[in-house]
């Protein structure tokens, strides 16, 4: 009989105290194996949520994460017979953050390998995965094996984590979605972690989003879910280091698929919309910095450096990146109904319309439209006429067209020229958290 | 599609939210179905644990689970022509605590119909059903309509609930004791008042414990839950009242199983242990008065009237009133180490016992042994001396000793003659709460 069981550990959070090394292996291991049942963790989940962990806590729950399934290991990669740095990022997630397209290809222009394993799209948030698949014949399985080949002769690949990493994340992370304990930072730092850590990369830049189209709405929500994070990098020996960005105006100018990976390609051929490169070079140079290279990341955008290294890792995983991207076969614009200046785009409600259009899924494993999306012709603090353009919507499908011009209806704030002006004072990127900040 | 969905409501109360009554009747009835998953429940019932829930939605809650099956309905019933009054007892559990078997023929010989369904026992209370089936030939099974002619012929029944009472509540409460999610007193209100209510009685009186041997350790915890039910027995149109009863002590001079019955008959002879014959007659005096009938109970444990119903009571369900209760096979005396002033029998520790010898079950399905069970003989503020015996403990099984006798080691304490006196002083029916009071 074991000296756990699964009514104590779930009474001893319900009850406010922390739970023990020993419970939460065991817990872990209980889980993973079925011993502990689905109505149990979903107990224990909202236990946590109201109660929450500590940092100890947090730290052997990723940890007890990370053990339930492989551990990857890249500290044998090498090119010309010399070791290769590994570096990963991951986002939060926010509508039309198209930044890792750009971002991974240009890092490894500079000689690091950035092992990215990334995911599909659920609700108003896109997926790299979901995204990448516009390009025809690209991929996103590679195996173990392949992704050692790729970082060694491309540098980056963008791929689908394999089902050996985490499983107990995996599993936990599927329940929480069904049983309202998505919500607590603990959980939120400890799933993300655990995937990133057992994906063996040396550093680990975190873009962490604040704002209405982000998960985490306020700057004090955002900060503490990021020195969370950092705080179990450090503890597991991953060079760690958030940024907070902020996400209350979504990124660029599209939200969707294949229109992102347009965007993208227009960054990294030195060109794009100011506030994707902005968030990209800042991004990079945390990876270069973390890498140990000192360089200029914007340097590999004007001499189309980032570009060759794109074009390789697209060829690598099948993807022609000289294929014409696909396009909807319908389109509609929302034209402005008073002049003025536009003193908010909610990422929100542009975030919703791009999934009701057609390119994000309400459940796993639907598929998506590769051609649906949204584009903004106007950003905060531009200034608009009656009948100026502000968005076009795409798609396969014109049914969905109302219900997204429903969702962008409310997304854009005009106001008389001298409002709002203190509110486009926000920088992208809020603030740096690093170990001990 | 439906106007409602689990992760919201479960958010709403994750959030500290009242669950709207919409809300409310949507998740049982879908919950019952098994719309709402397992998990989904467990998480709002932990929610509920630690959000609470106010007086309109406990009662709604309550309404819901006995709309989720049948209700009993025994305003038909008719002895020589006339209306027959039913009254019910319910106690939330406490060790000795036998009562139901003198009480139900008792009231039952003063004209009233008690139709009681009970349970059986788990962990370390005992089960009425479990008691009653140490005697030859007696079973718990009794149909609707069997039921109906019992309570006409012979005024008292005391049989298993059938399964289409307020199935809901059966379907959550296995969930609760599997997810720590037992200890909330608007889910325990909930979960008695709606299998009460459902029972169709017209009127009810409750017993709830308090103490060491009960669920409800501390006097505000009782009072809380017995005001919650009084309530929602009011709200649902039964007479309701509740009595806060003394559980630090066990009830009598026995646990286990045919070793009570022997103690209610010689209550019902007219002798027996003082407590249980005090809290006997109080709960008889307040179904008597909720059931109109204007009498002092105690002559008919007098006369013999009494006996008279418990006799026609046990062979109208297959038993014989006179067959030898079974005995066990093996027991052991336990001696006093040192002599003083009996301050303190802990409920809880004999419990414990009786269960580890057998009388009781670890889980649901289990068989008891009939035969098992503690006999103490002192109470506190008796005097000792060196040698004198404390327990008798009896077993089919001679290996489950060692594990009892430990249980009963710390169960009583022998002080000083001048100590502790302060502490008898608790009387055992504390309080009186009805509606209002």
């Amino acid at each position: 009989m074991s000296a756990h069981d699964a009514v104590s550990v779930i009474a001893a959070k319900r009850d406010g105290h922390a739970l023990t090394d020993g419970q939460i292996d065991w817990v872990i291991d209980a889980f993973t194996s079925g011993a502990v049942a689905d109505e149990q963790m979903s107990a224990l989940a909202m236990a946590i949520v109201l109660r929450g962990m500590d940092r100890r806590e947090i730290a052997r729950w990723t940890a007890a994460m990370i053990s339930s399934g492989v551990r990857m290991d890249f500290a044998t990669l090498r090119r010309d017979g010399r070791p290769l740095r590994t570096v990963d990022k991951h986002s939060t997630g926010g509508v039309g953050d198209k930044i890792t397209l750009p971002l991974a290809p240009l890092v490894a222009s500079f000689g690091l390998a950035v092992p990215q394993l990334s995911g599909r799209g659920l609700g108003h948030t896109g997926g790299t995965l979901d995204k990448l698949e516009s390009i025809a014949g690209w991929h996103a399985d590679v195996s173990a094996a392949g992704m050692v080949t790729q970082l060694e002769n491309v540098g980056a690949v963008v791929c689908a984590a394999g089902s050996g990493l985490a499983p107990a994340d995996k599993k936990l992370y599927a329940l929480r979605d069904v049983t309202a304990t998505v919500e607590s930072i603990p959980l939120i730092a400890s799933s993300i972690m655990s995937k990133k850590i057992a994906e063996g990369t040396g550093a680990l830049v975190l873009d962490v989003k604040v704002g209405s189209g982000a998960f985490m709405k306020s700057i004090d929500d955002a900060r503490e879910l990021a020195e969370t994070m950092v705080a179990l990098g450090a503890d597991a020996g991953v060079r760690t280091v958030a940024l907070l960005t902020d996400m209350s105006t979504p990124l660029g100018r599209t939200a969707g698929n294949a229109i992102e990976v347009e965007e993208s390609v227009e960054v990294l051929a030195g060109g794009g919309p100011s506030d994707v490169v902005e968030l990209t070079l800042a991004l990079a140079r945390e990876m270069l910095a973390a890498g140990g290279v000192d360089a200029d990341p914007a340097t590999h955008l004007a001499d189309g450096r980032a570009m060759d290294s794109w074009r390789a890792m697209i060829a690598a995983q099948g993807g022609d990146p000289d294929a014409v991207l696909p396009r909807a076969r319908h389109d509609e614009t929302i034209t402005a109904e008073r002049g003025g200046i536009v003193a908010a785009l909610d990422a929100l409600g542009v975030g919703i319309a791009a999934w009701r259009l057609g390119a994000g899924r309400t459940r796993q494993g639907e598929s998506v439209q590769h051609e649906a999306g949204v584009r903004w012709h106007v950003r905060p603090g531009d200034r608009v006429r009656r009948g100026d353009r502000l968005f076009t919507m795409a798609t396969q499908t014109p049914e969905r067209l109302d219900a997204a011009r429903e969702a962008l209806a409310g997304a854009v704030t005009i106001a008389d020229a001298h409002d709002g002006v203190d509110e486009l004072a926000q920088p992208l990127v809020i603030e740096r958290v690093t170990v001990g900040s």
